[in-house]
């Protein structure tokens, strides 16, 4: 490993930290809240740590693909430690802090806090802006900032950005990390001016669009989104973390005039048609179960499956009351997730297709045996190594998700609870069912599994490897 | 397809099938039974149907992979629709018939019938003998009998033995079925004398052996293993459940004295750690959170760990209502399974090995770009397709697990019912839990969830690929 250069890199993160904390502090100072003391000793934490790991020598500037794994993973371990700073300053256990901590850069959405509403603005704007600094990713954002990185820097995007096949924007790492973060700067600033227009006031506007278009889930209300009342709110939030969910390749193409390009993607075709499908099933059982009138159906289905389909967990209605068919298929859609490439968890949309593309190549081996294509995926060969990787991935992410929810049972928490916590979190999507449900918070689970869950949490938002790599001990090895 | 000789081979399945329901009539007349005329009408039915599929002229009696697949897959179905026969001339609806008979067959056990000591003899042993005879499979059966079947008739066997790579224990096919089978009896007799000896009743005796060895666990007795009350019993019967679910490949070397061969096997001593390793777990969690006794904690943790592990399905106790991390960890072990080459289903702890290798080789693959490694088991190389069988396996094994619990939802019953019954049948063990748990049955769902679950119970046993393959239009070209 080059110890030097991912030590440098570490150390750039904490100074953005830091530096990500100053408007939380001002707000802190604005608002005269109890949380000034909170952020102006993490600044100083951050800010010295910071200064410390940047002044290591660095003899070669070199990533290599292992460099970039153990960098990211590192990254946001440490991110999780020291942006809990806040909260357990404020005066939250640090288990607890770096749960939500974690929750948030990992833009699960889970929370240990019962009345958002009630914090300090300051922590409140924190805790939306750490949902937005990991949707598109931490590294993304010093890669956008800082184009001389290192070479092989590209090896720190593809182990930060989700999906099987990293997509290059354009030809240079740099400028692709900055196209990014331009349309994900853009798709926020819009929904801030629909929900304000729509009434929703300024703060709640900004922080919303926050932990929507990183697809986070974290609202200032306790009652989530169900709290304005508000259809236009609720449909302008439906669309905006769908496209939040849509691979960012595509919406690169969209805002370069090539639609028609866009639309042509297969797992862009894949997720509107599961989408559409989730919505039409949940409000048929809607109507049929409850007797709910058509159109509250489709609009409360819609919203439920978008919002835990994009893996954002945002809350209008109580599902765990739901008919059991409808929260099976709610399930399904939070395995699933959204698309590679964009600020959504789960599986991914293209994973899913390639194994279902695979399934249908084993099948077509056994009826002629010599025959083995090779897959294909948007019109472009899936190389042998992808598929292995793929179908690892979701080993491992089945093996994990099992393991969390044995921990979890510890506590004695039925099936329902345990199960649907493990998957919350690694597909990272926020409330579940039963004990954990949209109304309820993850408070009052034992320290083992908030410490567990928040492994999951990270397991998923960085895709399992950079994290299981670690495990290695060669890795340390200079 | 080589269809004359598909449609020879289900013609003689058949009438093996009609062979085998004599002494179930036999039984009938003896007791005077009110299953006479079932089994009667069931018998000659079955013989015609032979008859005149066995009366089919064969130009080419070569199987190729997909012939023994298509083959497999048909046999499997019709024995299901035509060994429910007996069922529903004594007055089941042919939905339950189906459901009861497929259970048997697939070594699944669970059950429509609340109170099977109320049936007639005869169908107690028709019901018995099902599950004995689909352990061995009956094409390796038909195959022992029959050494003359066709060229590459190991495609037969490939297709319905479990687990990814088909062992030859000797050179020839037919020697290999027949060594099998030689296994396979002496130890149902084995176990018979034991549990006799041990003061079981000899129909009961001879019955449980059946459902023993063939790990399928359905029982003459409403309470299960809990009527007889003897912990002699339950001992004898965990030992051979666990036995059974070893690969036969290793009891042959066994038989052979070639005891270390054995034992040095990575498939046992992983099946024999998990066992090990739940049984402690559940042991430590009954003494700890139910204040139960050391030895009363042991042996039940024991018996429920070996028979949802074995994949057969007896109760000895309530499982349902032991603490949520027990119930957790006997989840785990359903899913997991037995050995390969076994009579027992689950996922198999062969492919669980396989994967666990495959996933450390990709993290290896992401610290030393250009190793690629061949895995191995055993001791041998795995070849590369086989691994990305299993991947795909597995694959397809999660998604029809999931499809299967949706439907069942439908029912409205709670998530735990209705993946648990998922994972209940395409395990092959029986039992689940809450509505479908160990005192329960399956006779209150609707039909569509019956179908759908029989289906399942057929996927488990014939693991997949044989049913799927099916769907493609090109295998029912000539």
């Amino acid at each position: 490993m080059n110890r030097a250069v991912v030590a440098r890199v570490v150390g750039l993160i904490l100074g953005i930290e830091a530096v990500c904390m100053l408007p939380s502090f001002a707000i802190a100072l604005i608002t005269r809240g109890a949380d000034i003391r909170a952020f102006a000793l993490s600044i100083a934490l951050c800010g010295v740590l910071s200064v410390l790991l940047t002044r290591i020598k660095v003899k070669s500037r070199r990533f290599q693909t292992r460099d970039g794994f153990v960098a990211v993973a590192l990254c946001w371990i440490l991110l999780g430690l020291t942006g809990s700073l806040p909260y357990a300053f404020y005066g939250y256990s640090y288990t607890d802090a770096v749960f939500e901590t974690v929750s948030g850069f990992t833009t699960t959405g889970a929370t240990i806090i019962a009345q958002p509403s009630v914090l300090p603005r300051g922590l409140q704007f924190w805790r939306a802006l750490t949902q937005w600094m990991g949707g598109m990713g931490v590294l993304v954002m010093v890669l956008a900032l800082l184009p001389s990185l290192g070479e092989g820097s590209v090896n720190l995007m593809k182990a930060e950005s989700p999906g099987p096949i990293s997509s290059k924007l354009r030809p240079k790492t740099s400028e692709t990390a900055k196209s990014l973060y331009i349309i994900y700067i853009l798709l926020t600033l819009t929904e801030t001016i629909f929900l304000r227009v729509a009434g929703m006031p300024l703060f709640d506007s900004l922080t919303t669009s926050f932990t929507t278009i990183s697809t986070g889930g974290f609202s200032v209300r306790d009652a989530s989104i169900a709290y304005y009342g508000s259809e236009a709110i609720n449909w302008i939030i439906v669309a905006f973390m769908f496209l939040s969910a849509v691979n960012f390749g595509a919406l690169f193409q969209v805002q370069r005039g090539q639609w028609k390009d866009a639309l042509k993607s297969e797992e862009l075709q894949s997720y509107t048609l599961i989408t559409l499908a989730a919505v039409g099933l949940i409000a048929v059982d809607l109507i049929h179960t409850m007797g709910k009138g058509v159109y509250e159906s489709l609009s409360q289905s819609a919203f439920q499956v978008v919002t835990l389909m994009t893996t954002t967990g945002y809350a209008t209605a109580d599902f765990d009351v739901w008919p059991y068919f409808s929260k099976s298929v709610l399930l399904l859609v939070m395995f699933v997730g959204g698309c590679a490439g964009s600020t959504a968890g789960g599986v991914k949309v293209s994973r899913i297709v390639i194994l279902f593309k695979g399934l249908k190549r084993e099948l077509r081996r056994i009826l002629h045996t010599r025959e083995v294509r090779p897959l294909t995926l948007e019109g472009a060969r899936v190389e042998e190594g992808t598929v292995t990787s793929v179908s690892m991935f979701f080993f491992a992410y089945i093996v994990i998700m099992i393991l969390c929810a044995v921990v979890v049972s510890m506590d004695n928490v039925d099936l329902t609870t345990s199960l649907s916590a493990a998957l919350t979190t690694i597909s990272n999507v926020g409330p579940g069912f039963a004990l954990i449900g949209p109304t309820c918070n993850f408070a009052f689970l034992s320290d083992l599994s908030k410490v567990v869950l928040t492994v999951t949490m990270l397991l998923g938002r960085l895709e399992i490897m950079p994290l299981l790599v670690l495990l290695f001990p060669s890795v340390w090895k200079k």
